[in-house]
């Protein structure tokens, strides 16, 4: 008989506790032994803010197994075999003897374990701006069940009127959500130009609009100091100067790997400052295995090597270690595209693949449509949903896509990742055989509506203009003449204000005569969604206008002020 | 200056007006006549069951555009220079003379009209049973907007208690669901041994047991007879004997091709009795298309020809027609994977691609797995989903989703659906990267975790085994070591009562010793959806067991009669 494996894992959170599970249904009788930093094992990090917003109130939810049992130490001896040590930290990896050194953080005692394979888990650190009052209390992040304790807390006592999250990225407008629905008066505070950065500059801003109606949103701003009294938060002072009374700071301007035992072992780290992998999930040395944020992963698309600090990627990731360290590397994980959605309160937002910002930064010459339109009947209740596509402009394939708005984002952000792992064009997706039934979506799928717009703008059909260029060329005093082709009653409900003339759609054929004279004049077209906006590009077009384009995403995509 | 095209579209329903709208797209000067046998124009004839069921109230919502206009010959006109012909039936197309002939239904005027280009878009007709009484007052389908209105008055009037439908397809289901709302008891009468065939049998019989507590489901027994009193139907006789007071008997037994104007022009049908037509829509007569109901197209993972008659495919079809009698032969309909969804009450359900029966009628050699969990996290209120997946043995090539549940079918459809599009493998899915946060998906989503439990069963880490297969070894007296490894509190509510043993998975190493001294016997494991009973598995298979057995789907999946 051969001595049983021995495994050990660093970390307990997502991918160590992945791996781990997987290292054990590989080997019945390996000895597999998880170290946690913490007292909490398998936390369900990313519901930290629906705990603190109140969708539910059982903090054991966030610990336990489907069928409530909590996952402790007793727990994954009992039905994994697993020895996990909890409240011990990890202090050092010694490659040359293949052991660890660990200390127990409440007893103080030291020890070290041996391994024959290892996986560090030991995800990201949360960063803390490097400015004045850091310290003080009422100054947290929202990373560790103790932080969601803390906020909690603050949400039942109803004692802070008014709080900021500084950072507006996912936890953050996760965070904001959760605050808000305590009744806390909220400011969001990013040094950006734009919130969710993952996502172009317009899509970003619409739900930035959206959110106004629930916080206020301060951009491209910073904070220079916390100001405190007794060693409590008292308000934040922001770069400009202004200053912002609140007793509750959440701090969520994203983390960063968390590395230093992989470092001062000698493993290799990346520029992004993530642990360097291969497709097995293997580090420089053969016998220690990386899973989850502390690693660097390429993106699939532009080859790179990008940092993906995700709950799901982190499992999957877990998963390929915890089968090659027991048999030998079988397992792949190939990569990301860097897919993310959060929700926003009636909102859903996210996106997969590349950014157009992202296209550009890698050099690939691309393609894009803007879609705006519910994604179920009128009579089923549907929901607006604004998505942005971008393709290959050779090709045709599927390089990512943006999608926001009140309706079913999150399956529309499934299909677009699915169809860029699965390489498809703009083509394959214009056929594409969804589920339909009104219950779900309309008769011609949002995503396949999507994929339409692209496909006629690629076949020069029409030409597409963004909000943001015709509002740059009418502020630079461009002769334009924009067309709304919408009916008079949505005109007088809400309009552009730029100077637009009002023809309907259905009237346009009979006054078509009423266009400029010059065929060679810029003439923009839009309606509510573009849809009669498109179909007035056409007509136009068809009477010798040589200069027709329709304003991509409509009057319901105009990110800018309106009147009414 | 060329004289316009002359166009001229038979079809007034889904893919007929799509032609129509896209070809006028392409030439704005083309002359476009469309023939409509009834009174309305694109009409949302998948939402009439919503309409009945009282969703919503507006009948107009389902002959509305977005904005609230409806589809009349006047809104064609205006909006998209489309002359609308209703109430006006084409009565013969003259090949030879590139002609059609028509009678206005309300005049009794006939008369001709000229076509460059013709689209046939005559869609399906209903299947009636050609049985006694079919002509009483009382019998309708659901296919018409006056059969939508006739039903809708029966739910508003509120007059009739009891009611049958004949046929547990997706029409009849929803057709149940709209009536079942309108506080009408119901039977559901299907002559095939399972509702809804496009399922396989488990799959069908999950939905069969959740429609039960809703409706009476009487299944292997046809209508034999329509019982009535002066002209109005009183009851329903069935096959064997047993006869059903009702005063509504709505049947729903499927379409056939409507092609009586194609096959008197003498144009190829095929062996399903639909129009034949190439990947541009064309038909054997180069300057005739067809889209749509009418037609048959080619499954594209099995190359053969189907009828699906399904509105998302007809208006893709008639987009490509559209396009293509303008243009020429530019657009392609590549064919469909027949994806399918209803909504059943609180459940979806639904398939794409190839179920297994249709992959044994194709004969290729597959593999499968069932996964039975949550669309969510717990704390999100996550609800259960059941899939069975189906793959190419060698290649991993996903052939097939079956899906259901109160879970969100639509999206895991979907995806699969996108999957099946990109000819992606079951390695593939396993790492999918799909949009996580928990108010819409576990960290591991269900269908990669569908994934994940066919890429186990295909490596060999274990064998499954239906529920199906494990009742009748349990029929034939099979000797079995059933155990059951959830925990005590969970055997005490529902329990299957073949005379399984219970040891939770928690204890199992403890109690190995109580298994079955034949290391060879047979022992089937399970919990409540079979990822316990996957562990359990594996972990007795270390023990030197060689027969050991995961029931798919676990106890949420057992489809006959449980204990308690």
């Amino acid at each position: 008989m051969t001595t049983s494996k021995k495994i050990i894992v660093i970390g307990g959170s997502a991918a160590g506790p992945k791996a781990a599970a997987r290292a054990r249904r590989m080997d019945e009788f390996a000895e597999i032994t998880m170290f946690q930093k913490g007292p909490d094992l398998s936390m369900a990090s990313c519901g930290f803010p629906y705990y603190v917003g109140g969708f539910f109130d059982d903090r054991n939810k966030l610990l336990c197994t489907p069928t409530g049992v909590v996952r402790d130490p007793n727990f994954y001896w009992n039905a994994k075999g697993i020895v996990c040590k909890i409240n011990t930290e990890v202090t050092k990896i010694d490659r040359a003897k293949k052991q660890i050194e660990y200390k127990d953080l409440l007893t103080g005692e030291t020890g070290t374990q041996g391994y024959d394979k290892l996986v560090i888990a030991t995800g990201a650190t949360a960063n803390m701006p490097p400015i004045p009052g850091i310290n003080l209390d009422g100054i947290t992040t929202l990373q560790s069940m103790q932080d969601a304790d803390y906020l909690r807390k603050i949400r039942d006592e109803k004692k802070i009127q008014k709080a900021v999250v500084i950072g507006g990225g996912l936890i953050g407008i996760e965070t904001l959500e959760a605050l808000h629905l305590a009744g806390i008066e909220l400011t969001m505070i990013e040094l950006l130009p734009q919130l969710l950065t993952f996502l172009d500059w317009k899509m970003a801003k619409l739900v930035e609009n959206y959110l106004k109606s629930k916080a206020n949103v301060v951009t491209k701003n910073g904070v220079s100091e916390f100001i405190g009294e007794h060693g409590k938060l008292t308000g934040v002072k922001l770069q400009n100067g202004t200053e912002i009374p609140c007793k509750l700071a959440v701090v969520a301007i994203g983390v960063r790997p968390r590395v230093d035992l992989a470092k001062a072992a000698g493993l290799e780290i990346g520029k992004l400052g993530g642990i360097i992998v291969n497709e097995y999930m293997q580090t420089s040395d053969p016998d220690i295995y990386a899973a989850g944020d502390c690693c660097e992963i390429p993106n699939l698309i532009t080859g790179k090597n990008v940092l993906a600090p995700y709950g799901d990627l982190a499992n999957l990731e877990g998963r390929a270690a915890g089968e090659n360290i027991i048999k030998g590397n079988v397992a792949t994980f190939p990569g990301t595209i860097q897919t993310g959605v959060c929700k926003i309160f009636d909102y859903g937002v996210g996106i997969t693949g590349l950014s157009e910002a992202k296209a550009i930064d890698a050099d690939i010459d691309y393609v894009k449509a803007v879609n705006a339109s519910p994604d179920k009947p009128g009579f089923m209740d549907g929901k607006l949903l604004f998505t942005k596509l971008v393709a290959e402009q050779k090709t045709g394939r599927i390089l990512g896509a943006q999608c926001l708005g009140p309706g079913d984002v999150s399956k529309q952000l499934a299909i677009w990742a699915t169809a860029i792992k699965g390489k498809l064009t703009v083509d394959d997706m214009v056929n594409a055989d969804l589920p339909y039934a009104p219950p779900f979506s309309l008769a011609i799928d949002h995503s396949i509506a999507t994929a339409h717009i692209l496909q006629n703008k690629m076949h020069g059909l029409f030409d597409g203009i963004s909000a943001l260029d015709l509002k740059t060329m009418l502020d630079s005093g461009e002769d334009l003449y924009i067309l709304d082709v919408r009916g008079a009653d949505e005109y007088e409900q809400t309009r552009l204000g730029v100077g637009e003339t009002l023809i309907p759609l259905g009237v346009l054929r009979k006054r078509i005569n009423e266009l400029p004279a010059d065929k060679n004049k810029t003439i923009v077209t839009y309606c509510k969604i573009s849809l009669r906006g498109y179909e007035a590009a056409m007509l136009i077009k068809a009477h010798g206008y040589t200069n027709v384009k329709v304003m991509e995403g409509g009057i319901a995509g105009w990110p800018f002020e309106k009147e009414k």
